[in-house]
């Protein structure tokens, strides 16, 4: 495996879909699979799936596909997923608490170490302290942490990502719906909900732009 | 305002953003907003700015820029988070709970019209009854919904998305780790939280690959 440089973010944003199909193909004991049933199953074309995986080396086999089981690890390497994470949450609100209970992280390797809160007074679902805010940066110093989720209201998120940048986490998932600046070369991946409502808002008023 | 026909996703997908930094720039008080300090706070260029907005027919004016209620208004219509809109979820886990819970939306006029689990026992956060999934066509039938939300295990999301596509639905939020096929013009956005997680896994082992 042999990974290309400059691998464009279309392509990358795709991995983690082939990654899916592959693991959903897998589960129902599917053995191979040709760059055409995936071209089929995810909508892009054979020729540009074919493409993507070779950004990384993977090569199917001419007239026999992809061995379905390899090119998952081959994958699940090349996204990192085969790797522990641990993280800690910043936040407990409503979001903070479905993401901590959401289960299938723990299942691929992902562990909260601690949650922080303005609220200390309540547990977590699994009975654990919530620690405070101004905990954050001392328990980074102390702990090797991969991952910071912010999931707090926005007025206070570039602040805890200041906390998390300084203290040299790998990454950053946030949930509050503002733009964070990260220092340090931590990298950064947002979920904004309101500007996904707010796109299939628009599409549900200007349909005659939706065709994707 | 006149729209262009044949808008593409990415300058779609902006203008949420556009509309938030208006809004947060709009609840400082500041009145106008040069394309030049638009480009600061978001980092586009000022002339990329202007050609997104120019789509619509926003156009500001030269040395004053954009009056930012008049730009906030014109961007509310254009995305038509100026109209209400009712909604159904469908699964009431961790995910569907949140988003319930999730005040802002029924502030900006998105409110849940009703809420169906498998487990019709419990009660919503607001005391609501929770319908049976078997109640789902019916209630949409009998009722005027604009969107249907999908925070259901996967294995149902696609028969769920079948039934708000026959009965009409305008569009469907989907939260599910799924590809759904929609039919009858119902529009799809998809949060795969999945998917975003493993972008960040990505680029926290290849953060050569990180520079947006």
């Amino acid at each position: 495996m042999t990974k290309e440089s400059g691998v464009s973010l279309a392509v990358i944003k795709r991995l983690p879909k082939y990654y899916r199909y592959l693991e959903s193909i897998n589960d129902k004991g599917i053995v191979r699979v040709s760059s055409k049933e995936l071209s089929d199953i995810t909508g892009l074309t054979a020729s540009q799936i074919r493409q993507d995986l070779n950004h990384y080396g993977c090569f199917g086999q001419q007239g026999y596909g992809y061995n379905v089981r390899d090119l998952m690890d081959e994958l699940s390497k090349i996204i990192g997923v085969n790797k522990k994470y641990s993280m800690v949450l910043i936040g407990y609100g409503n979001i903070g608490h479905a993401l901590y209970q959401y289960s299938s992280f723990k299942d691929l390797g992902y562990t909260f170490s601690a949650v922080f809160d303005k609220n200390t007074k309540q547990k977590t679902k699994d009975g654990e302290d919530i620690y405070g805010i101004e905990d954050l940066s001392d328990y980074l110093k102390k702990n090797n942490i991969d991952i910071g989720i912010i999931a707090t209201p926005k007025e206070v998120s570039q602040e805890i990502c200041d906390i998390l940048c300084k203290r040299e986490v790998k990454g950053i998932w946030n949930f509050s719906p503002v733009d964070l600046k990260t220092s340090n070369g931590v990298v950064l991946e947002n979920v904004h909900l309101d500007e996904s409502l707010f796109t299939l808002t628009y599409f549900i008023n200007s349909p005659e732009d939706y065709n994707y």
